[in-house]
């Protein structure tokens, strides 16, 4: 069982969710989605801590999508490979906190107030409120003038532009979890705006297709078309 | 045979070729090393470009610092492995455009000016007048207040220092690619310049102490003490 941030109705936004959810389809494992509202935090108590994604597997319980991701690795070591070593796995820590501490942060401020229409609306007065003491201004200020501040975003994602300029996916011919970690950012904005976040002739929106496409279009399926 | 940037005397700076003499060494292939002068680039004209580094291996020219890395790979299967397999070479691109676009930009307004005492005086016209148009102002403007600045530069460093403070490096357990193409930076500001780059209870500063040691003190031997 995989327990996730929900928000209104089936929206599921969370960038980190989204990690686990395409990894263990990586690894081709079944599994349920049961989702916890912000206001729900006690549901996960048994995890030990407050923060979602947690994947309880028979009687083991993980939290943290990174570390949720290794145990798949080692419990599940003859699905696909989700880090193709030790090596791999090392450095997809360095893409993880990349991922988590550049990109989030650049992708926040152009869908913060989007996200807002989708948390579910019991949820709505903690989510403005946490956000906006955390962040600073109002939700409606942090997404202000995004039309000219997503080119610093798209200027930051040089990185993997150059990589998935060279190949398909940044873990090389097929996709592995430093894909996933990136892409999560990506089913996050999409889960809740249609904002456009790149352009068309960007290697990293060609990148973004071919990951939409994967396991049966299960990113096509979610939230708005990607811009 | 490695051609790579030479400076005045016996100083060696650029990042980029540190990068492939760590990575020699690392496949602990004996090498001898050629310098090249900025003003004596027609040396290198037999690689068909103009920038060092240019291994020349028999019969084989390669330039540019990561394909000289994926050839020594391939090449050199026996030695140990610089990338861990396909997903590991993969993800190092990742990295390694990481170190160009991001880290190296960082450094530079840090030490450029302390660079040019270390150009060949031949040279040193040719330095100044093409920092100058490429980056704007002159040397001494572009280090100034660099004792504020430092600080977004190490800020710019999290995804290292998240990484290197679960694992002794980049790659894990033991260095190897990702790990070479981050520290050329820091081999780079240590041939050239005594400004203090990083805190001591840093764990970036923790790791490059350890880079520092590897293939006989390769590092702590060359350029100044690190501050």
């Amino acid at each position: 069982m995989l327990y996730e941030l929900a928000g209104a109705g089936e929206t599921r936004f969370s960038p980190n969710c989204w990690r686990s959810i395409y990894a263990l389809h990586h690894k081709g494992l079944p599994f349920e989605r049961s989702p916890i509202l912000f206001g729900e935090k006690d549901r996960i108590a048994f995890s030990g801590q407050k923060l979602v994604p947690v994947l309880q597997d028979s009687g083991t319980v993980i939290s943290d999508s990174l570390t949720i991701a290794e145990y798949l690795e080692k419990t599940y070591p003859d699905g696909p490979t989700l880090f193709g070593g030790n090596v791999g796995r090392a450095q997809a820590r360095f893409i993880n906190a990349w991922a988590d501490k550049v990109q989030i942060s650049a992708f926040r401020p152009l869908i913060v107030r989007d996200a807002y229409d989708h948390v579910d609306p019991t949820d709505q007065a903690y989510y403005r409120e946490n956000r906006e003491s955390r962040y600073g201004g109002t939700l409606e200020d942090m997404q202000t003038d995004r039309g000219t501040r997503v080119h610093e975003m798209r200027r930051l994602l040089e990185p993997v532009r150059t990589a998935v300029s060279r190949q398909g996916f940044l873990a090389g011919d097929a996709p592995a979890y430093a894909d996933y970690t990136v892409f999560g950012s990506f089913m996050w904005a999409k889960s809740v705006s249609t904002f456009s976040l790149l352009e068309s002739d960007d290697p990293v929106y060609a990148w973004r297709g071919r990951m939409l496409e994967l396991f049966d279009g299960l990113g096509h399926e979610t939230g708005y078309p990607v811009a």
